[in-house]
């Protein structure tokens, strides 16, 4: 249980956080304190060392701190809302396109039974890849380096859908195909003209449509000064929630 | 894959909502729409009937249309968010106390491996038995009625624990010593006052102190006049997040 | 300074407010406490009569209790903010049309030197004269029952520009022009498609555009239980706010 | 009606803005635009001169980007509530104490008429006077380098009353008895823990109590993506209101 070469730690000290792999030259100098591997090897999760608290990483920390990014990243707060609106359990397939850095996907399968994933773009398709290698994620993920649109599936495959693509509008009847009837779509738009753009496209195809923020607001912790800190992420974008209708 | 009797369906009309099961007496009268038992057995998911769309209900709808209620439940929003922020999967083992109503449990059943509960108060031990046995639900969890303070615990035994009780402040001691070293600990409260008397007495024992609020903001899903709802929840309550330390 | 006969007063019981006319017929029945005319005239403000505090409304107040609507009016948190965004002061001329109930030009007409008001249908035009005589408002208001498109102008004679009808867009050039040089102007819209299509129209015409939402969220007023309300009005809706450009 | 040297400009360039005097030695450079005295003066307001929109700077402008600060300011959407909420007019007489850099007072001043201030700190004292003096604000208002404490004033004599020091309680019984009956009290409290502290010692001395916060939330003015910023102010302070009880 205590922390060995090669693991991921999870450092706290006060505000900053950082996860990082307990390599030969780990080392974290915050200020004028130096961590090395030799302070943290042996030692076990829960330990405070040099003011440095030594825990294992979460998904969460995981994504936020240890993945590589290249865009914007669906919001675990978003994801992992997502996840269970899509009903997604070990008994279902999920679909999911536009992977990114692949940071929903590690959300979305821990939940689902499967998840088949399509990317296009040469780059982010390596970089999901080499995220989830490096934390061992993703072992019930199929993911390809291809457009959604030409990929070849049955009718009624996924009991699940999620899209976060620039623009959604040209899959949406290839996505209604996939789908079980009464099968849960969601989609992460960030502006909100696409949300109108989707709705209105969607109006045929779907029923019991949802449109949601979710804004998280965090406090500083201090017992005796208890507030809100003084700034948030006021926008990560729109979810869109709907069923297939046949 | 269509309805038969015995299923439970959501049935979605506008912004009606309702899960029923299909049993013998069903029948829903909604204005001058009457749905009976035939209307919906051997109709496919996604069907609509009468105006009402026809569905499997998620995790979500059963919490919050079917299950029977006599406290404030833990709200979908704020139970979807702590399961991932616990770190929840199927290697982990939780400890709940303040079962209630059994719908935080329930989202908690789902990602967990096992879960260990606790409800002092017989009424919401049934109710919450009674919730999920109608439902099929819970599976892995161990419901005992008992206080949480006279159970016989090992050491370090929890990945993870979950508290949703009055005043969590005299179990602070015990949760700790049944909690691994660097597991997870969360806490729902619903005033300031709460929050500042646990951050005090958590100070030595846990690292990693987060509080945050989740706001969900519905919308209205016109695609001409996309806007706010009217009213949202403006406060289920403070959600505090911690790692033991040792 | 005490109530006399003819006086409105605010009366405050817990969570129940009323604003109320001294009237002969005047009586007030909350529970089991019956409040007549005597049991007020002569008090003075602050006093606490049957568990009913006795208060002077304010202009909020006014609005809020006091005022006869036929519509949703502008809200006191979205006016207030307005009122100074748009500068006014005693020198300042201000130009207000889709006058509806008269709630916003109520606050508007408390801090500008003159208000020139025009509201084209003529049950609110009545209704916004009744609610200001009522409570003796908006002395340096001129209303005229008729729509802006048909008022003839002077070019740039209004420093400030406050507009509340359904469609602004076909009144946006005729507001230009009547308003000074680097003027500011405001609209209150309901809804993100109308947002997006005044932004468009405005581009060439006006310059430092600002969208903003305010969010009012209060809280019980308990001080060992402090936490915010359940709910809260969650929009009323996008306030738009630019200068004249020339 | 044209710039002229001396006189304020409020400069906009996308999401830049100024608040600069046109003395001689005025320029402003942003990337490969300068701007000098000789590129305004003359103007008239709304021009876009290289880029920038030359504008009369309001009351809002001022403060945030004209004023001098040295702590943390009461922002202009809490003032302007406040002032509205204070019920402040011409007839009336409002109470300031711990004025900071003045901000608040500048607006209120527009509103009330007149003003008593007390700032116990001498470099906010001057700080206040100076920022006042710059801008030709606050005429109604009597500020003095002394503590609210120690000052000799009138049973009854101030309609309204604001206080924004760092522990307002000492200060509760003074600000009672110079209160009118009935009269508006308001305070701004940056923490959950003060906002108790206060309620409770209020209780008996104050009616129709309320705590609010307000936010605002801004957005992107691009017609085609509309969508609000990603970062906002999350938390300036509580506001407290009430009303005197006798």
């Amino acid at each position: 249980m205590s922390f060995k070469e090669g693991d991921f730690v999870l450092l706290v000290a006060g505000d900053r956080r950082y996860v990082k792999r307990l390599s030969k030259d780990f080392s974290l100098n915050l200020k004028d304190r130096l961590l090395k591997l030799e302070d943290v090897v042996g030692r076990n999760p829960g330990e405070v060392v040099k003011g440095f608290c030594l825990l294992h990483p979460t998904l969460e920390d995981v994504i936020l701190l240890g993945f590589d990014r290249k865009t914007q990243i669906v919001y675990p707060k978003d994801s992992f809302y997502i996840a269970f609106k899509l009903d997604l359990s070990r008994e279902k397939r999920l679909l999911e396109f536009g992977v990114g850095s692949g940071a929903s996907t590690a959300v979305f399968s821990r939940l689902a039974g499967e998840v088949w994933a399509y990317e296009v773009r040469e780059e982010f398709y390596r970089l999901a890849r080499k995220n989830w290698e490096k934390f061992d994620l993703c072992k019930n993920v199929r993911l390809e380096n291809v457009d959604f649109s030409v990929v070849d599936l049955e009718y009624g495959y996924f009991d699940a859908v999620f899209v976060d693509v620039k623009d959604p509008l040209p899959y949406l009847d290839k996505v209604w195909k996939v789908m079980k009837p009464g099968g849960a779509f969601s989609c992460l738009l960030p502006t909100t003209n696409q949300v109108s753009s989707l709705l209105r496209d969607m109006e045929s195809l779907f029923c019991h449509v949802e449109v949601v923020e979710l804004l998280k607001r965090p406090y500083k912790v201090n017992p005796d000064r208890l507030r809100p800190q003084d700034l948030m992420t006021a926008h990560t974008g729109y979810l869109v929630f709907a069923r297939k209708r046949i």
